[in-house]
């Protein structure tokens, strides 16, 4: 994990350095709906599924402040703030139906999103997170495809949710967290 | 519309100006689940419910690339890409199933996404869009809890869905989009 977390800051992104932490299993009462897969990905790599969207994850400077606008102004349901010092965040779960946006507030004097919320003095999207069937064939495939990753294999979240983060360079300047389903 | 633009690239934030377009109707495979509403909500204001994530909104400097990233490299569904000159964007709709992300590329020489690539060379996420029951009631509601809007009223986009834009630095650093669902 360390490992992880110093290659996460030292990717240069106009995103800021990838958060590597747990997702709570909140309800979200959807279907995982695996997408057919299109011809040109059948034919190379190992076989993998792209699944639903997992949840956005949203840094913000003031954790209360932002979980009322959710709460209270919006009308959504939100967990309590879920502290993950190993991980150096506290969490928000917003439940919208379909998917969460998970609100990140850093938490301890290391935190991995506290130079993201430093260029981002307002908070801002921080990363997508999308399911996979097989998350080590992902891995495979996406290596073999020049496609780099903030981590050589998939890290296992506090939750045995395998998970991987792939560069923002190449993702059209998004992160993109992989999570096996 | 041209006044919403115009507000909109007077927004100032860590997100950018908005963007007003309107969303093609892909077909998306979820049920529309409106959460239940917290007391605090329920007691202040026009009612209305939040639904669901209708998609996240990714702006890209190249659209080909990053349509042919989420394609053949995640293997997700993805239209071709739509121009929508009238409001300076060009869009691809990638399906996850449970939700969609839109890849935003400028059009012509005004695009309201210039501005975001200007300060974002690889691109990055531009702004999230929820459903609401009942849009009309949600933009007097959030003018009476003191949440600025990028417009007055709803506008309506081309397939007749009303939306309005809530500024960012009222929502956490993000640019959120309420759509009529």
């Amino acid at each position: 994990m360390a490992r992880v977390l110093r290659l996460a800051a030292a990717a240069s992104s106009a995103v800021g350095p990838a958060v590597l932490f747990p997702r709570l299993q909140t309800p979200v009462p959807t279907v995982r709906a695996f997408v057919t897969r299109q011809p040109s990905h059948q034919v190379a790599g190992p076989v993998w599924n792209l699944g639903r969207l997992n949840h956005v994850a949203i840094a913000v400077p003031d954790l209360e402040k932002a979980k009322e606008f959710y709460k209270s102004v919006l009308g959504a349901q939100v967990s309590e703030a879920v502290p993950l010092p190993e991980h150096g965040v506290s969490v928000v779960f917003v439940n919208l139906g379909n998917t969460k946006v998970e609100l990140l507030h850093p938490l301890g004097n290391n935190s991995p999103i506290a130079g993201f919320l430093q260029k981002n003095k307002a908070g801002g999207m921080h990363h997508i997170c999308i399911e996979v069937d097989d998350i080590h064939a992902a891995v495979m495939d996406l290596k073999a495809k020049k496609i780099r990753s903030l981590s050589e294999e998939a890290t296992v979240g506090a939750h045995g949710k395998p998970v991987v983060f792939l560069h923002p360079k190449d993702c059209g300047g998004v992160l993109v967290e992989l999570e096996q389903a």
